[in-house]
């Protein structure tokens, strides 16, 4: 069934099924795992798996970061992770951060890698290379494209918001994406939960858009302001990542109760906005 | 000794001992692989050894894309592609392309996973979300980290040439590069063979600066123009992709002697004007 939906339906439907505006990362650091889960055989899908049982009714995404994955040397286990969704809780959309970005035929190999090998739902992509290196990610009608806009780190100031006829660059990759790009209606921007100004003119630039925001918690980016100022009209659109801090709020064996604790915070934090 | 070398000494190493500017791309297409080499257990390494063997006399860096590897699920095959090289012709630099770029704490893993995983020499990177998600590639100051500046895609004009104060935004990557980024002497510039007068004026902008340079033939770069245009002041400068047809120029058994006529002929292709 939910293979079949298309991405807005399908978030909706996440959106409203958990009433969460919520995406959990699960970006896998070993030395943080509580020992018991440390000494298993696969100790990162393991964990992956006790924060997803734990959080899998208050989210609306799960969105694992590849280099966590890379840098172990433990693709396999980001493809158990991945499929453990799929089976258990398939109503979730699952997206890829991967920052991909190169010359047609390599883009063509890494929306292959992200969408066959793995079946993520979506994946994100960095705009610098331009239109015919993000085509090959969105004319995968059924995923979704999540285009890096305006970043949360701090110094994506210096070159996001270099002004071009009057305007910020982050603002005509926004325009863009939404003129050109997004003939599918599958196109998501990603813009930092640290820069609310600018959230709120993109909102108005891009008012249909969906938002996947990182930046709240430990980067600084407050929620109230998310909120008022990313919302789409129908209080829903953005996507919000947790601050990793949820899954590492406890290295002990509680750390399952306290990774939920954690989220129903969030959750509601974001809701009371809503 | 290789390992102890400063970036520049290694490849003015490379460069002089075989006299050569190409680069060899290592981008496996299982489909295009010879008959008997695709049957072999660890085809796309067994391919990859096969136009090493026939190529290092010939080049100054081989570079291989992530992304043809990752579709495949061949990380382990990439590794192996690695330790051969570094184990049989160690003077030979070896490039990931990868194109990497995140948050601070995520480009620390990406750094990890391209520097100690697999132990490449250099690696790509996006500046779209600048100083702060590349200077953990480039604090790595035994290797070289290879910044985005005007690629060498048909797209890449619509973006990579909007003019702010007056200026380019590809000049922008490249002063700040140069003046902010190379400290440590270990940045290079991706400079597309394709646009030529950009070229020019980043060999001006840059003039010291070694420039990683792909879109030589399929893509419609000439040769002439990028030594003449590219080249630093004493002939080198340069690193050159191989067009990707010189490894699939025969998919028979003389697959060893085609793709090593081939390189010959692009080497001295671009000797004749250096």
């Amino acid at each position: 069934m939910f293979i079949m939906m298309k991405f807005i339906e399908r978030l909706n439907y996440a959106w409203d099924m958990n009433n969460s505006l919520v995406c959990v990362w699960l970006d896998p650091n070993i030395e943080k795992f509580p020992t018991h889960i440390k000494q298993l055989p696969n100790s990162i899908f393991e964990f992956n798996k006790a924060i997803i049982d734990a959080t899998h009714d208050l989210v609306c995404a799960y969105k694992p970061q590849i280099a966590y994955y890379a840098w172990y040397g433990a693709e396999d286990q980001l493809k158990m992770t991945l499929d453990y969704i799929k089976v258990n809780y398939p109503e979730i959309p699952v997206i890829l951060d991967a920052k991909r970005n190169d010359i047609w035929s390599t883009a063509e190999m890494y929306a292959k890698e992200v969408f066959e090998r793995y079946w993520f739902d979506a994946v994100t992509v960095n705009p610098y290379m331009w239109t015919d290196t993000i085509e090959p990610f969105y004319r995968w009608k059924d995923r979704w494209t999540i285009v890096l806009c305006r970043t949360s780190n701090p110094n994506s100031w210096d070159f996001q918001n270099l002004m071009i006829d009057g305007e910020e660059l982050y603002k005509k990759v926004a325009r863009f994406a939404n003129d050109k790009w997004n003939q599918n209606n599958n196109i998501l921007l990603v813009v930092g939960a640290t820069y609310p100004k600018e959230m709120k003119e993109l909102r108005e630039l891009a008012s249909g858009m969906c938002f996947l925001v990182p930046g709240v918690g430990a980067q600084g980016g407050d929620v109230e302001m998310v909120v008022k100022n990313g919302c789409t009209v129908d209080g829903k659109g953005l996507i919000i990542n947790s601050w990793r801090a949820i899954i590492y709020a406890s290295s002990w064996d509680d750390f399952m109760d306290v990774a939920r604790m954690e989220t129903i915070k969030l959750r509601d934090q974001i809701n009371q906005f809503r």
